[in-house]
């Protein structure tokens, strides 16, 4: 794909993207049904595709879980056209008004929520990103162009094809919804730089991905997704709450990126704490890396390195440290934190207060799993990753997230003295 | 200056940032207060180094209208004092919760306003820019690093020692605010480029400065103040209105970003508004370039090429276009525009609201100057910028756009299930 290619498929986008800022929610969500029912309606031509992908990375030697990962069923391509219909009942976001005032001289200056324009999307190998992206963009009434990754490129093609043209039947205009084909490396970078086309870039994977964007990208990003997060057990923990907390944390959904991968505890309670949550992890698979007075604790545990301790595993390996203090311990998350969600087990209300304010993450916890930190848990609904950064948008992103505002300004007249 | 040496800067401000964060806002109010005093006191000193500058730039046969907005007098001094003391009274959006709800299984959740952290400001020659920066980046709780033009080298090392000690004394932290003295291109680009210390990148200045932190900034960025803004004379406009705006948004201060540069008017009443209105910008000393039904009206104006109709001139230029129609008008501004300030002046309801809803800006207005967009009319008080990116904030940046949030979470033991 040449680049004059890749800035037909932004011009395309933008021109889609002014229709869709003005269209009414009834009609985006009729567009939403149509596009659930015909996911359903074509599911032989996407399992067809999707078996040729599968077989492709089965041919490659692709691993057991990410393959996983890939495959669609019956059923999965349902939970997608569920996801779709489930985003009609939501709120639209475009075209409020969130607040209204007057300025100097009388003016009446309003705050008006509208779509971002166009969206970027690259994304790795799950197919049911595509449907998930696509919708929540046509929701809140953005173009959006995608870039899956080549393991996924047939599924990907039939399902953003069944999207298109299901969007398009319904009245959205064409070039709402984009896949970019090409799976060669330089045609991504080319794609991060049409800052003429594209209004911001959502990575969604693992930190290789994200790492390139921010390298490569000209346009606005918002970073999601990767998530060292730390269990923190204060000397005035309730240890039987902790235990749950960090088992929770730690096995619920070890691969998700609000999964704990590291376990904190003040040297106070270490003793009584530990060999026995240790234990029960052990007994539930989890391979524990710890610092020498964890391994005292808990004899036949491996050493944990500079390099555990920054790890997001996404597996059932946690590290583990005992600390002197509450002040050591956000020291640490300091270091080794990726500012996704971070919790600390007190009774305290001095502690729990001095890590709700001094840990800098997008959610902090005072006796939770971090495993909260989703769109649905925090009451948002569908969402479209969990940005770590600061700019825009931190922790689950909604369809608000989707959007921007601008100002409008109602005068008779006036000019500026 | 080496990268190691670029990188101490950083991690004192990272250092700084967490201090900061948490300081009450009756000690960052002082601290203001300590920095406006010690401008005026150190005056002679911040004089004399400014009186470097001007020599040397006169040396290098800087213009009139540049050596005027890098120079410094005792009144200048009093004024940047006076913006900081004017900070004091502007409430401290940080701690605020915005809202508190209850999430799955009655975790209780919180939006908290929590600093930036670390603000990277690279600017052109005005020196005021030093003092506004740090001022509103301290009373955010950020820590902040500065990177000015070597034009004003001399004046910025002064200006920021002045604010860093007044600061210091008053209890802020080492390192909340910081210069980078040297002027070379490729330290500016290696600062962009610091994601471990820096959270945020704001350049202001002109249209070569901004594109350069885009292209070359890892770091997320906020764009800010380029404006090619337009004024739309419908063919229901008030006739007389639209003279007093254009007027207004072209001469009352044509080197700002909402000044108007180009107006765009409906054939129906070209041929009355043009001649009348053209002559009286003409006599202000206003040039105009045209199209040729412009000229026709107009004569002994010039021709408007498309690098005229593209231009931010920020001088007493106006590019003007008739056209037949506001979907072509609205057409021409996004082809032109630069998302900064857009106005329609008009008496027709359907008119002001598709101009309204279609126009993709910051500000849109309906018979009102442009020159409206800033912090103190709408009453947003002290501005850092007017953003004209969709991200994180859009239009005039106060003291709330230089802070983000995150969630702070409640519970008694939950865990996901």
């Amino acid at each position: 794909m040449t680049n004059e290619e890749l800035k037909i498929k932004g011009e395309l986008a933008r021109k889609a993207s002014y229709l869709l800022a003005s269209l009414p929610s009834t009609l985006k969500n009729e567009a939403l049904l149509a596009m659930a029912g015909a996911l359903e309606e074509r599911q032989e031509e996407i399992l067809r595709a999707n078996a040729q992908d599968m077989n492709s990375a089965k041919e490659r030697g692709m691993g057991k879980a990410m393959l996983d990962r890939l495959l669609l069923t019956p059923a999965r391509i349902k939970d997608m056209a569920e996801g779709l219909r489930a985003l009609v009942s939501l709120p639209d976001p475009v075209g409020e008004v969130e607040a209204m005032w007057k300025g100097a001289q009388e003016i009446e200056i309003g705050r008006m929520r509208v779509p971002l324009g166009v969206i970027g999307i690259i994304y790795e190998a799950r197919p049911n990103v595509t449907v998930d992206a696509a919708g929540l963009c046509l929701k809140t009434g953005n173009a959006v162009i995608l870039r899956g990754s080549s393991d996924a490129l047939q599924s990907n093609k039939i399902i953003t094809a069944v999207l298109a043209d299901a969007a398009e039947s319904s009245g959205m205009p064409r070039g709402s919804i984009q896949l970019i084909e090409d799976p060669r490396r330089e045609t991504a970078v080319q794609l991060m730089k049409l800052n003429q086309y594209l209004d911001v870039l959502i990575p969604r994977g693992g930190a290789g991905l994200i790492q390139s964007v921010i390298e490569n990208a000209t346009i606005p990003v918002i970073e999601t997704g990767i998530g060292n997060c730390h269990i923190y057990v204060d000397s005035w923990a309730d240890l039987q709450m902790a235990e749950e907390i960090i088992v929770n944390a730690k096995t619920q959904r070890p691969a998700v990126c609000n999964a704990a991968e590291s376990l904190l505890v003040h040297e106070k309670v270490a003793r009584e704490f530990l060999p026995k949550a240790g234990k029960r992890l052990m007994e539930m698979g989890v391979e524990i890396r710890g610092c020498p007075r964890t391994r005292e604790l808990l004899p036949g545990t491996g050493p944990a390195t500079e390099e555990d301790y920054a790890a997001e595993f996404l597996e059932l390996i946690l590290s583990v440290k005992v600390v002197d203090s509450l002040d050591e311990a956000m020291e640490h998350i300091r270091k080794y934190g990726t500012k996704h969600s971070e919790a600390i087990v007190t009774e305290h209300y001095g502690s729990a207060r001095a890590f709700l304010q001094g840990v800098d993450a997008a959610a902090v916890y005072v006796n939770a799993s971090t495993r909260f930190t989703d769109g649905f848990q925090f009451g948002f609904g569908a969402e479209i990753g969990i940005s770590t950064q600061k700019l825009h948008a931190r922790g689950p992103m909604g369809l608000k997230e989707l959007t921007t505002v601008k100002y409008i300004i109602y005068g008779n007249g006036q000019t500026r003295k």
